[in-house]
C-alpha cells in the first residue's frame, strides 16, 4: 500500500537546509511506495495546526531553485514537546494528522532541540505501534550535533566567515594607521564558527591573528597582552571571537564585561553582544581605533557563498534519509561519517537519535592552542574539507535566484 | 623621451578600485613612450614621504588578481594638500619627487576629495610649466560624484548590498512572529547605496518594503504610520535605512534621535547610529521583536559578490586615462556617459576635474516617491544595468584568491 510523506524544518536555518528538503523530494519521487509529498509549514507547530501544503502544487521550477537558496522555505518553529509521561495531548493531535494525510514517512530536520522531537514522536508511535517511519535529517551552522563528522550548514557558514574575514582584513589594512578589527561570530556554546575562520589563515597572513572560543575561560589581561604585541609588531590586529566567549566562572562576557565596564543601575552591562564588550575594552585600554564587525544572520543565510561541497553533503542527507525509513528505519538521524588520510571522503550513516538529542559537541581543547587564542593543525585538517567547492550560475538579472513556494495550505 | 608613470589612490577603499589600478598599468605597458610603472603607498602621502614601489619589482600573477581584488592595494590615505597661494611647501616635495623618477604621467584614484589633489597639483603643474599629465580616475560606493552617469565602485557595491538584503529578508521569514528587521547602509549625504536596496524589490515582494534616504527629511510619526501600517497587513517588515538620514532641521538623526529618545548627560543620543536610533524607536514604540544588520565594510570590500558590469568598466577607466594622458589631457578625470534606451552602453570620456572636486550629486527628489519611503521606475531603471553580471572562478581552494602586492620601497 502507497504511503505519503511529510517535510518539515525547525530551528534556526542555515544556507543548506533547503538543498536536504530537496535531497528528500527528489528521492521520494523515485520511491514507488510513496504517493504524495506534503511539507508542514513551521516545524512541528505546522503540523499541530494543519498547516500543510502539498509539493505537487508547487512549479516544479522553485523546487528546482530550493537547492541553493538559504533559510528555510517550509518555515521553521521553537517548540518542545512535552514528555509523553507527562501530557500526551500533543502526540495524539499530530498523529491525527499523520493518519488524515496517510503518513508514512516523517523526515525533520534540524538541530539538537528539533531532534528531540524525532526522538519522542518515534517512541510515541512505537508504544501505539503506529507505522510510521520517523528519521531526523541534521542541520545547524553551529556544528555541535555529536554521533555526525560535521554538520550539514557549517561548512557554507565557515566559507563566507572566512571569505567576510579576508574581506575586512582588506579593508583595515587601506591607511597607515594603527587598527584593532574585532570580528563576532555566532556559536553559544561550541566555537567552531569562530574556529572556522583560521582557514583563511592558512592563505593570509594576520587573518585572523587571534581567536577567541567558549572552549577557553577569556581572560582579559592575556587578551591585552596578546593584543599589545601584535599592534607593537605590525599596528593591525584582527581578532575573531564568538558570542559564546564566557570568563574563568563560566559566565557570559556578553553578560559579565570586565572589571571596568559601565553597568547600568542593575549592574547588568549596557552592551549587545562579546564583541561589544571586547570593543570597548580595547578602545578604554589597550587602542582607540577599533572597529567591531558583524555578521549576524548574514553568516548562516548567505547561500550565493555556500561551500558546494556542504550544499552536495546536505542533499545527499535528504536523500539517504528517504533510503533509511524505506528500508524500515525510525527514530534514526542522518549523520556523516567521513575519512580525510588521503582524499577527503564523506560516508553517510543512520545513527540512533536518542544518542544526538540535546547534546552538543565542542571544539577538543586539544585542537586549541595552549595559549587559548588560536586553533591547531588537527582543527584546520578537520575543517579544511568543508568550505571546499563554489556554486555558481544561480544569479539573474544580477540577483540571486532564489525559490518562492507558494505553500497553499490543503484542506484535511 | 621616455617617461614614467605613477599611480596612486585616495579615500575609502572599493570593491573594484584595484582593477583601476589594474586598467591603467596594463594600458600603460603596451604605451612606448611610458618607462617604468610606480605606485605610491598610501596616497599623495606615498608621494610625500617618497614611500614608493615599482611594479617590475611585483609577480605578475599578483598583479593579474589585483583585477578583483577588494580594497587599495596601494593603500589610501584622507590628506587634503593647502590651497597653493596660501603654503606650496607640499607641492615642492610632490614634484621634486616627481622630478626623481622622471614621472611624465601621474594616476589618481579617489572620490571627490582627491579630484581636489587632481586639480590641485595640475594646476601647479601648468603654473610653473611642468610637464607632467595627471588624471583623475573616479571611485566611490557612495556615487555621489558628479559629471559622470555613475561612479566605478558603486554597482558592486549595490549588488552586495540587493544580495545581502534579500538573503536577510529570507532570514526574517522563518519563523512565523511578527518582526521588523532594519538594514543600516552606508551613504552621509547621498542616498544611493540605501536605494539600491529596491533593485531587490524587482524580484522579491516585500524586499525592502520601506527606503529611507537622507535627501528626504525623516519623519517619526510617518516612520511609525508606515511600520504598523505593514505590521497589520503582513506582521513582517524589511527596512532599509541610510546612515545619513536627517531630520526637517537638517541634523542626523544619529546624533539627533527622537524625542523620548534615552540620552546621556550631556544631551548626546547613547547609540551608534542612524539604524540603532531607529531600531530603539520601534522597539519602544511600535513592535518589540525588531533586528538591526549592518553590512558595515563589507558592502565595500566584498569583491567576490562584485557587479561584472562595474568591475569592467572601472578596468575601463583605467585604461582610458592612459590613453587621454598619453594624448597630452591633464586635470581631466574620467567619467561614464551611459545610453540605457535600449541596450544599455557605457562610453567613457574626461571631463575638466574642477567640476568634479568637492561637488556631490544626490538622488534627484523626483526619483523619490512622494512619501520619501521608496524610489520610483527613473531610479530603478539608472541602477539596475549596474549591477549586472557575476565574476566567477576567482576562488581557490575554497577560498577567494586576492592579490598580495610586496610594494617593496625602492631608493630615490
Amino acid at each position: 500500500m502507497k504511503k505519503n510523506c511529510l517535510i518539515a524544518q525547525s530551528g534556526g536555518p542555515t544556507g543548506v537546509i533547503n538543498a536536504s528538503v530537496y535531497g528528500i523530494y527528489k528521492e521520494a519521487k523515485t520511491i514507488a511506495k510513496i504517493d504524495n509529498i506534503y511539507g508542514a509549514i513551521n516545524g512541528i507547530k505546522g503540523v499541530l495546526n494543519s498547516n500543510i501544503f502539498s509539493f505537487d502544487d508547487e512549479n516544479e521550477e522553485e523546487i528546482e531553485k530550493l537547492k541553493t537558496t538559504p533559510s528555510s522555505a517550509l518555515g521553521s518553529c521553537r517548540h518542545r514537546l512535552k514528555e509523553i509521561e507527562d501530557s500526551d495531548e500533543e502526540y495524539k493531535i499530530i498523529f491525527n494528522v499523520f493518519s488524515k494525510l496517510n503518513i508514512g514517512y516523517f523526515f525533520y530536520i534540524g538541530g539538537n532541540d528539533s531532534m528531540d522531537t524525532v526522538k519522542k514522536l518515534s517512541e510515541y508511535a512505537k508504544k501505539h505501534s503506529i507505522d510510521i517511519k520517523i528519521i531526523g535529517v541534521p542541520k545547524t551552522i553551529d556544528n555541535d550535533l555529536p554521533e555526525t563528522d560535521h554538520c550539514p550548514g557549517f561548512g557554507s557558514a565557515a566559507k563566507y566567515i572566512c571569505t567576510s574575514v579576508i574581506e575586512t582584513l582588506y579593508d583595515a589594512e587601506v591607511y597607515n594607521k594603527n587598527i584593532v578589527t574585532i570580528v563576532e561570530t555566532m556559536g553559544r556554546n561550541a566555537g567552531w564558527l569562530a574556529a572556522s575562520a583560521a582557514l583563511a589563515s592558512e592563505k593570509y597572513d594576520n587573518c585572523p591573528d587571534l581567536i577567541y572560543l567558549p572552549e577557553v575561560a577569556f581572560d582579559f589581561d592575556e587578551f591585552k597582552q596578546d593584543v599589545n604585541e601584535l599592534l607593537e609588531k605590525r599596528g593591525k590586529v584582527m581578532i575573531v571571537v564568538s558570542e559564546g566567549i564566557k570568563n574563568i566562572d563560566g559566565e557570559y562576557i556578553a553578560a559579565a564585561g570586565y572589571s571596568n565596564c559601565v553597568k547600568d543601575a542593575f549592574g547588568h552591562v549596557q552592551l549587545g553582544g562579546a564583541g561589544d564588550v571586547l570593543k570597548s575594552f580595547v578602545k578604554e585600554e589597550i587602542e582607540p581605533r577599533v572597529k567591531l564587525v558583524q555578521f549576524d544572520v548574514l553568516q548562516r543565510a548567505a547561500t550565493h557563498c555556500a561551500s558546494a561541497s556542504d550544499l552536495k553533503e546536505a542533499e545527499c542527507a535528504g536523500r539517504i534519509a528517504v533510503q533509511f525509513a524505506i528500508k524500515g528505519e525510525t527514530g534514526k538521524m542522518i549523520a556523516y561519517k567521513c575519512y580525510r588520510d588521503k582524499e577527503y571522503n564523506c560516508e553517510l550513516k543512520a545513527v540512533d537519535v536518542s544518542k544526538v538529542a540535546n547534546k552538543e559537541k565542542k571544539i577538543p581543547r586539544n585542537w586549541i592552542n595552549a595559549r587559548g587564542n588560536f586553533v591547531n593543525k588537527e582543527c584546520l585538517d578537520y575543517m579544511r574539507p568543508l568550505i571546499q567547492g563554489e556554486i555558481e550560475g544561480n544569479y539573474c538579472d544580477g540577483l540571486p535566484a532564489y525559490s518562492n513556494l507558494n505553500r497553499v495550505k490543503i484542506e484535511l
